[in-house]
């Protein structure tokens, strides 16, 4: 019953069965699924120019050349801060004109689509769009990377059609990033699958990379599961770092303090060698 | 942590708390949420004109009045069937009209709310969107009726709380649809949690209706289901009905032939009747 | 890779294929698996021959034939309270003797197989123990029924196969006892598998009952489920009665009182009927 | 609800807030806990003298000193090869002798335990047997290290809990053994949860090693995993090896071949020293 059985691939575009050589997403002077790990990090949500200009400062120094940090944030209750919006995007902006950052910024719904693929450098797709299919066709109709998260329940199987969703459409730069699946476990706030990794490398040409933050939802639990992604094979990570975590608008205590990031980096330069990848 | 042990509630619109009074949604001659006992039914996909209008002639001497029918399809593979789209949603409308059926079919995105809300009497918001929030906000702003499936690994807390992203918007009537949760269990496509519905009807003053088509995937099981569903509480059933299951375009393993359905009802009504509800 | 999907049924005795007549295990002047609804009814927890006494006064009066307690109990921390054990195994020997109500208890393990044997009418395999296969096989030595408990995260096919061990040492009385699966859902105690019952009658010949109790961890919602339980087709239920759930050593929330639990009964008449059923 | 909410611990003897110092097991030139990376393998199941010496052969050569395999299997069905039961820990025996090499061994019961610690270094007790308390608490009473498996959908509490029991007795030779725990998703056999592993050196000061084999059930996985897990902090690993794994009578899938196992091994040398280990 599951396609995945099927003698033919159902992944014709993802898969690796048509398409032996593995995706690199260039960027000027870095890449994404080569032989540099990728890592992304910064705050759950934008909050001010003065946060974001902090947290970058920080990432220079540290050598990462990825911001992430939402500007549009789902959220559970519609009685919750859901964002700096359109002033989030533009603040996003500002700091990657400024500083060089790349920047990674979720898109909740095609109306948006443009002002965010205009602000940002790598659209992230959330755990509960995964299998929105109408956002996925218009992001394939862009030329911008997309940053797919599996969804809370997401098999595989299903993660994989959602990129072929957008492949379909003509975009083939996407990023795949497992983030932790829902069981019955309550003392992590999901459980992070991580022999997805060395699964989708077997089953796929694309990228991808682990978000060690919102699987676990503990900031105690990130520096090792950081390096246990990099050694599954993961191509990058993408992490929360907040400069005041218990006054975070949201994901307070999955966020690191930046010095505490920047020791992890250092840390992690040995764990990519070893995976035969630099930072 | 959880938002349902806090002590004021968190349903401030769905909650029972603040709307001591059960919602009924009126259709005219037909209700939902009240002393009768909603039943929809109809194919998964909306394949041809002859195809509804076979399926509608046994609703209406079944005594059925809301037709189910998919036009807009969300499928896992973007090479599967994807609907009929327009021309489904145009055929529908006929056979309301000719007919007088009610009609539920799925919305799939922000794009073509106004084309399905002129089309249908209900419009569906399927488990993948649950948590499409851009969509239930759009949805808040109609005058239509919403049935809001719960997603696939929704928790109540989760489902009750997209309920009121549309509420919020001011479109208080929204029906919830328990159609299976995922969970290990292979056997079943997906595990129907009927105490859903006692607990739903603790928490908030919404109507609750039940799919066993999809929670179960097996026609045999869906009798039984729709049984125990009204004696669960569920103010109505969702069921697919198919005149040849085996040909379906999607679905024909949950699917029930119209005779099977016609005898069905006929069961069902003494089960109502127990449950203090008419058919 | 499933057995189920094999075509020669891996269920060679309590398989339908192999034995079409349904398994009816008689008790004198009642029986399970026939006609009659099965109603075991009593404490979680054995406390004490006063409490034993109440419950049993209100079972016999409320026509009610087995009564369930726990003398042995199974606890997460080996710090909680393990039951009276002999002491409660004598106990319930006491009053099922003074008052000719069948006792149902719970057998932890090999040592105490013939002990609780000796002071009861059926044994009950709880959740934990579904897949300790010795005690499996030694209860199919014995010439008493057995109640075989879902495992928490079971298969509807590994609890068949439980069962199988039992019958393969030639006791054939094994009644299943769906009692919740453990899911994401955090606000019942496990989900309540309902649609296991109508799907465990079309593979199996074994009588099956319903424990809302433990399923749902909650009294408000036990007498929904029980009814529901009935038209999904269940030969019977087991629930929690207690005459003072706040101050019972274990479960009290799932607990009905007496009172409470009388007057479902009274309703559950009515249910079964209409199920071709009689209490 | 959850007692890890509480504020006193309610891990007494196995948690960290009473026993700073970690848990270190001595077994002569080896040891489980401390600064050496413990690697257990071998067949799922004792086969045959023959097959037992070729792999202690490959262990001995790799320099592994643990050889894991099982005399009694637990199987779902009772019509499934349940191992060589006495005539198995014989062999394992004999082999031990022979060769020097530490033995890891699955208890099945209480009646077996002291065959079963008589032949062997570790007994394992298996995730089926996770809860079930009266083994737990008799090997509790041995003077052998026990090798504890987490139950297929163990909370973390549950599983320290069990450790509980058995270190109540007087035994405080716990291992903890990761394996995977049961979700929806179906490609992989479990889904190993890596992030219990900080989790665990966080709540407990017990050993904490991790079965790659048992929970992708593929074995083209398992070195990506293996590599992980000790990133993630693992004290060890326990991995299963086969001459020939499409001839194995259980669990071929997920075996490596010992040419394969020996290059991992070397391959592993590097990541545990990175880890602050040694092989």
């Amino acid at each position: 019953m599951s396609l995945i059985a099927e003698k033919t691939t159902p992944f014709k575009l993802c898969g690796r069965e048509n398409n032996q050589e593995k995706t690199v997403i260039e960027f000027g002077k870095t890449s994404i699924g080569g032989n540099e790990l990728a890592i992304m990090a910064g705050p759950c949500a934008v909050e001010s120019e003065a946060q974001l200009l902090e947290i970058a400062g920080y990432l220079k120094k540290t050598g990462v050349s990825i911001l992430r940090g939402g500007a549009y944030k789902p959220r559970t209750s519609p009685y919750s801060f859901q964002g700096l919006e359109r002033e989030g995007l533009q603040l996003l902006n500002r700091i990657r004109k400024a500083t060089g950052l790349l920047v990674v910024t979720e898109v909740l719904d095609q109306h948006t689509i443009s002002e965010v693929a205009e602000n940002c450098d790598i659209l992230q797709v959330g755990s509960r769009n995964m299998q929105n299919y109408s956002l996925l066709r218009e992001l394939g109709r862009l030329k911008k990377p997309v940053l797919l998260k599996r969804g809370m329940s997401a098999t595989i199987e299903e993660w994989l059609m959602a990129a072929e969703y957008i492949m379909s459409g003509g975009n083939n730069e996407v990023i795949l990033c497992e983030r932790g699946i829902r069981t019955f476990e309550t003392y992590t706030r999901n459980t992070l699958d991580l022999s997805a990794v060395p699964l989708l490398k077997e089953l796929s040409h694309l990228p991808v990379i682990v978000d060690p933050s919102h699987a676990t939802g503990k900031y105690s639990l990130v520096p090792a599961m950081c390096k246990a992604a990099i050694m599954a094979g993961a191509d990058g990570l993408i992490v929360e770092v907040h400069p005041c975590p218990s006054e975070a608008l949201s994901d307070g205590a999955q966020s690191l303090l930046p010095c505490k990031f920047s020791n992890l980096v250092r840390e992690l330069r040995d764990v990519a060698a070893l995976a035969g990848k630099t930072i």
